[in-house]
């Protein structure tokens, strides 16, 4: 039986914010957007389907929860939510905060441009604060 | 307390498949890739986490079913799942079977190109019935 490893893509590309009941949830280094992703730590997964039903269902909760405490911090026009793996396989869900007129708006924000690194090191401490205190009340 | 009414812009992208126990099965007018669509008929929901708890298991679990469905039909290398809404705001859930080398490989669909209607009245039928057994059984 393998043991979940963190695909090292994944890893590079985004910061732990916090580990759920199923996910990690983690931060993408991309000022760009408020843009979350959401792990399942289970190995060899790459598709939604192939979790168990119960599995399934934690994946739901956490998302939703994590989609709806990503409209209240960020007050975003439209959460956009996507599992998509055609680069990287390891099953992993997007949830971004877009915003009418963001420089991707209104298409989707994957492959678009290169990521812009957050240079202002206390806004994104705040937004995961924030996050991290919508999440837990 | 008003009605589900379908949008006139994804009524007119996409063809009705089949009715789930909540969302409408639809089709989308564009051979390029397999695509479906997922329109839960509740009225006024724009984000997943909008619904009830109950509507957001029932969601999950004809998206999976959708999405299995697909990936055991086409053969496909990836399935795209995904909720933007930038554009139409009534929910609705994308999935879409995914090629390696297809014309958007590795990006994502939406945004992209023009799409092409189906031609092929058989191969657009045989998608259909093979979707609507695999999901029946």
């Amino acid at each position: 039986m393998s043991r979940f490893e963190l695909d090292a893509r994944l890893e590079r590309d985004s910061e732990l914010i916090t580990v759920l009941g199923l996910c990690q949830l983690r931060l993408l280094k991309d000022s760009r957007w408020p843009w979350l992703m959401l792990v399942p730590q289970r190995p060899s997964m790459t598709e939604i389907f192939e979790l168990t039903p119960l599995d399934q269902a934690l994946l739901t909760f956490e998302t939703n929860m994590v989609g709806a405490a990503l409209k209240q911090v960020t007050g975003c026009t439209k959460v956009n939510i996507g599992a998509l793996g055609n680069i990287v396989r390891q099953l992993h869900i997007h949830v971004i905060a877009r915003f009418e007129g963001d420089p991707a708006w209104p298409g989707p924000i994957w492959g678009f441009g290169q990521s812009v690194p957050y240079q202002d090191q206390k806004s994104r401490q705040d937004l995961i604060d924030k996050l991290v205190e919508a999440i837990s009340s």
